[in-house]
């Protein structure tokens, strides 16, 4: 099958590892460059060990050596790297209404990239079609061939069943629900593996590789926008949990005498603190005359988002610092328990709310260190996401690297 | 040092073990036997790779052949074990009122075992001295010196920084703060690696290797007693977060207007669902006359407890019965939120209020699946801890065998 779609029969070989061979390329990967040394010390194996599987993998051009690294007191170490001409991947970051995509080599650098609007509630067939036009951009700029791109990683707004790549349920995107992703891109790019996530698991992914989460075992990314959702990095690696749904913290419920949510519960955290609730206050309290900023605002558009909120709370509105103060504190107070639960060493904020800025973090942080143990805050970190706009891009790209080999 | 103690030196270098050596061990040990097919196709080695790690682990009498297993269609193939016999180990189970202990072989059978009442309020040269004379108890019935216990496993009820094994501000036992419990049973057991862990971390390892927890990856030991604690498995290890203090689930919020909780805070759901809330409600509706049982109970005993409320419930007692549902509502509320976070497969009940048996379990069902998402609910399953009293000590014996071995 591989050669009746025109991929070179050693290409595709290529991509297949033994045990040993697949620690040794996540190693490199997740550093960027090692010596045999560091590659030794850090997996645990003999010498003679690392040095048999490094040839094998310079021999089929897997890794290369990239001249001397730092000394460590003796002679300089030749330093391996991946070979970042092996081939290329796609990463798609969906958002309910934007669409952003980027091409980058086997060593995760980006080589282009876009962005431009997006509608999910279009046809899956309408959105898929528009990402494999601009892949296909990216490949003609960049002379290269669609059989060499070999990993296409994507992340979408909803709940995702990780193991088919199907959709199930998505309340943003019902026409996507059990849409074959994985076979629409078959045809374009015969030799890429597909995989699809949840947008919050990539952009936590985005962050372990390229942003803050750098070298970091366990931490939260949660995302706050239309909803609220958490990747989960557990010893350095996105945890998805037994069905692939964990990090679904929107729907944690934060007070039994709350609103009703979409999902037909009561007092659900995204129901009373995400976007919409925000925009929601906002707009009550324009009506009753307690912001002028507002008032003029919905006057003006008609509605309010949260985005309003925010613009209005740069200018010093207090009513609107007041909103964004409340919402982060129902964040923070979920959070604390997720921290005395889970202990982790870092949370990252993210989404279209996060762009409300410090505001908003400094009411999380408080809630947090007011009501989680004291042991587990001593040496947490709460800070916005490093990557901001790119954690899903970048993310996506991370995302498909992961999946290009295969164990054996 | 390992020989000024009159430990054989070759007996210690039997347990440095390289990387592809301990993971052989570890895959047989929660196996009990594979084959050595078995363990290629398990640990994605190379057949000629297995061989030759098996080779040397059975020169090095670590593991044995115990004959042949079931056929898979050809020759029945010979089955791999540890060898029992090469060492072993203590666990010991701390309770706030209670000491089990028990000794295993390195295949974890128990040999001996156990069970007095104890005092954690005492200091810790008397406890960990009573400790110390059982052990060797143990070992003059089954005539073993004591530089062939290779490994102690301790539980303590209160938080432990892991990598020291001290305990850090325990509420119920606090002259042990700091305490260095490994150091004390160095003079007696020259060759046993000592390692501290929360009781209920133990608990949950009990369940992983011996328990309804075997061959599921991803599940939660909830320990209701005086307090709630939570012992976390993951990819089918113990996960103790970045600080060790993971599983602190007893005093996340569960109500803002709340009592006070002994830590400070307000709504703790251990100052509202744990065996001593538990105990005063029952307390009050005593003294209001509303349960003849519990009123008659109180009058002879003076204070009631969690156990008097539980038979009660067993008599038909309404308010009794109302009381445990009461708690066990509150317990599942809070375990809806971690079953959306952390989506498990299984969430496993023990502890001392455990033990009021299938109405609080029913409680606690109801709200997780009221309260849950959907998909994380479908495969979920809620039991009683299925190792009941043994739970902790059983772990603490799999504790010790999971650190006998250095991998170098």
């Amino acid at each position: 099958m591989a050669l009746a779609h025109g991929i070179p029969e050693n290409h595709q070989r290529t991509l297949v590892l033994e045990q040993a061979e697949a620690e040794v390329v996540a190693a490199i990967r997740e550093a960027g460059t090692l010596s045999r040394t560091d590659l030794a010390r850090q997996l645990g194996y003999s010498r003679s060990n690392i040095t048999s599987t490094v040839q094998g993998l310079l021999e089929r051009h897997i890794i290369t050596e990239v001249g001397p690294g730092e000394s460590q007191g003796g002679r300089r170490p030749v330093m391996l790297s991946l070979n970042g001409k092996l081939g290329y991947v796609v990463g798609i970051d969906l958002g309910a209404t934007s669409l952003d995509m980027a091409l980058a080599d086997f060593n995760g650098h980006l080589l282009e990239r876009s962005s431009e609007p997006a509608d999910v509630r279009d046809a899956p067939e309408k959105v898929l079609g528009r990402m494999t036009e601009i892949a296909l951009e990216f490949l003609q700029r960049r002379r290269i061939q669609p059989e060499q791109v070999l990993g296409i990683g994507v992340g979408v707004p909803g709940p995702v069943q990780f193991s088919s790549g199907l959709l199930i349920a998505p309340p943003l995107m019902p026409r996507w629900e059990a849409f074959p992703i994985k076979d629409f891109f078959r045809d374009t790019f015969p030799a890429a593996r597909v995989v699809v996530d949840n947008d919050v698991n990539v952009m936590a992914i985005g962050e372990l590789y390229a942003g803050a989460g750098k070298g970091i075992d366990n931490f939260l990314f949660i995302k706050i926008g239309t909803g609220i959702g958490c990747g989960i990095i557990c010893k350095g690696q996105i945890y998805r949990g037994s069905d692939g749904c964990a990090g679904d913290v929107g729907h944690i419920c934060i007070d039994y005498n709350g609103p009703v949510c979409h999902c037909g519960n009561v007092g659900c955290l995204e129901a009373m603190a995400a976007g919409p609730p925000i925009a929601a206050r906002a707009e009550e309290a324009a009506r009753r005359g307690q912001s002028e900023f507002l008032a003029q605002r919905l006057a003006a558009k008609g509605a309010l988002t949260a985005k309003d909120v925010s613009e209005a709370a740069a200018t010093g509105d207090q009513v609107a610092n007041q909103i964004i103060k409340e919402s982060g504190r129902m964040i923070g107070g979920m959070l604390a328990g997720l921290v005395n639960f889970y202990n982790p060493r870092l949370i990252l904020i993210g989404g279209g709310v996060s762009k409300t800025g410090y505001k908003l973090l400094s009411a999380i942080r408080q809630a947090v260190l007011r009501r989680s143990t004291a042991l587990s805050t001593r040496d947490l970190h709460i800070d916005l996401s490093s990557l901001g706009d790119d954690a899903g891009v970048v993310g996506a790209i991370h995302l498909a690297l992961e999946y290009v080999f295969t164990v054996k």
